[in-house]
């Protein structure tokens, strides 16, 4: 059975949105139900929820519940307030595009023509909270089924950060396709980098890999371009938190200089991501804004201080990997090849 | 002051080798005073004291002390005494070629013909302990004398792991350049990857240059290929501990990774060593020894397990960097441009 990182539990009137608390992981497993919008916006802001399709599904739901507590205003107070709800919602983080892909069909669906009363909007809400979270469920297993064909029978492959069950609200997005080739009766190897600052690769990667009873070895990112040339690696896969519209890709930090050496080593490089993360009005990677963490982050390591107090530090969540290192996306519709400022656009246009 | 990494404190009789224990930087300062071989070999096997070439000077006194305890022995027992206790402490590392380049040297002085008596022997070693670390602190400074040339006068540097005075007995080797620029009075400005597992970056490099009024800021790993793009690095240095015929580098876990993205970005990759860490019965780096460490480095940190219980992992603590990528090695006889095969020749030949 597959981790539900962010499901709604109940029914529309009482019931809340469920959040595995990501940032006790591997230690501890504890869920938060999240019953306003604040407490969406802190569980995205504070990583409890990442990942992000799952912070889509999770902001989707956020607007809602943010919603629902403004349900004995008139209608165009309610309206009014939901917009709010949907700003600040938009600040908890800046790179991850699906966010704002989310609350944009919230936004869409409050102003649906027709909708006159507040049980209505409110209905249409929570209708399309629900697709969202639903077609990210869908997404994840047609994006598994089109990866699974690019892997060897036995298979090797790394990763970064966690692009799985934990980021999405079915099985990921590249690990998806490792769970549909597994499924498939291939023998699949993975090394997980361990993805510094705030380990995903080895808390959460890890973590729901081997739960999945797949083979996995945890190493430090530096280790991943020793990793490509000791080990038959078949390919790199990784998530991905905003496209451009030539293919340029925002992911965690260290994507970049994994991708350099995969080039290097002249092992494909895979962008695993639904079409919600591809961003077309980003002509290229340049004006992706990326988030910028606290340095303690960088400077203490499970609550123990590693560099001298006060120092400087720089901590980008996230790099840009120019397009030309990218050697496919897998996406729900099929894979993307290059040239990508074709392919990603004839995607984008049988979408919408 | 420079901080002294490693250092004789008293006379040969009594004195002892004085260690600063770098597992517990930048937390304490403390000293250890090592009085035999065996606690010389705990030093450098726990990691108190790294870099080659200050493991390098701690065997040689490790030596010294071993035969010191041998003094009472007639003189051919102390001589196979000595030898054993050289063996031994060719065990604690595999990696730093340093370390048998040292006891080499100490073999050499005890093989020397002429000498009959044990206070003679142990006289000519403790000279020769004494001439490694001098000749390493002389080493230090000429490589920073050579290295500074290659820095503009307002530069920014990038380096991994600790090249520091922390890792010689002088001023270091890549960190020797950075204080030979800002004692001609170049602005420096360095990023420091953190280095994981061990955090050689942040908690050492990064103590050290500010110690020494270096404007340093500490980055993870991973975000060290994007501030290759995103500021004006002039180049990145790093050191080395074992280097091969033909210019491969063994160095710290991540350089390959990072002499990769430097090429990629079109920035100089200079290796920082002294003619002691280059081991010409290696043709090429394929087969200088890769020391694995325990997978406890990277699934825990400061007694926090950081990993799930028991997930597999590999630690290799180096990589080898094909000569490929190295725009040049910076040594106490000059600045070594390729081709490799000769100017690595025609240096060592000089040496010898």
């Amino acid at each position: 059975m597959i981790v539900r990182a962010v499901e709604w539990r109940g029914g529309p009137d009482t019931g809340c949105l469920r959040i595995l608390d990501q940032t006790l992981l591997p230690r501890r497993t504890v869920y938060r139900n999240c019953r306003d919008a604040g407490s969406v916006w802190r569980a995205i802001r504070t990583l409890q929820v990442r990942g992000a399709p799952a912070i889509g599904v999770a902001a989707a739901f956020g607007a809602y519940l943010g919603a629902r507590a403004l349900r004995r205003r008139a209608p165009a107070s309610f309206r009014a307030g939901v917009r709010a709800v949907l700003r600040r919602l938009g600040t908890s983080r800046p790179t991850a595009v699906n966010l704002y892909w989310a609350l944009e069909r919230m936004e869409a669906a409050l102003a649906r023509p027709g909708a006159a009363t507040v049980p209505e909007h409110l209905e249409r809400l929570f209708v399309e909270a629900t697709a969202v979270l639903e077609s990210d469920r869908d997404t994840c297993r047609r994006i598994g089924e089109h990866g699974a064909g690019l892997l060897p029978r036995r298979a090797v492959v790394l990763t970064h950060c966690n692009a799985g069950a934990l980021a999405t609200a079915g099985t990921g997005t590249a690990l998806a396709v490792l769970y549909a080739a597994a499924d498939r009766g291939k023998s699949v190897r993975v090394f997980s980098d361990e993805t510094r600052p705030v380990l995903q690769g080895a808390r959460l990667t890890a973590w729901e890999l081997r739960r999945h009873g797949i083979d996995v070895t945890v190493i430090c990112d530096g280790a991943a371009a020793l990793a490509l040339h000791r080990f038959p690696v078949d390919c790199v896969i990784v998530g991905a938190d905003r496209i451009a519209a030539n293919g340029d890709t925002a992911n965690k930090i260290g994507t970049f200089g994994l991708a350099v050496n995969a080039r290097e080593r002249g092992i494909p490089f895979y962008v695993a991501a639904p079409l919600s993360t591809f961003d077309p009005t980003m002509p290229d990677g340049s004006r992706i804004p990326i988030e910028e963490r606290p340095g303690e982050e960088v400077t203490e390591f499970g609550g123990v201080r590693v560099a001298p107090r006060g120092i400087k530090t720089w901590n980008p969540a996230f790099d840009v990997t120019p397009s030309r290192f990218v050697s496919a996306f897998v996406t729900e519709v099929g894979i993307l090849r290059p040239p990508f400022s074709r392919s990603l656009r004839a995607a984008l246009r049988a979408r919408s």
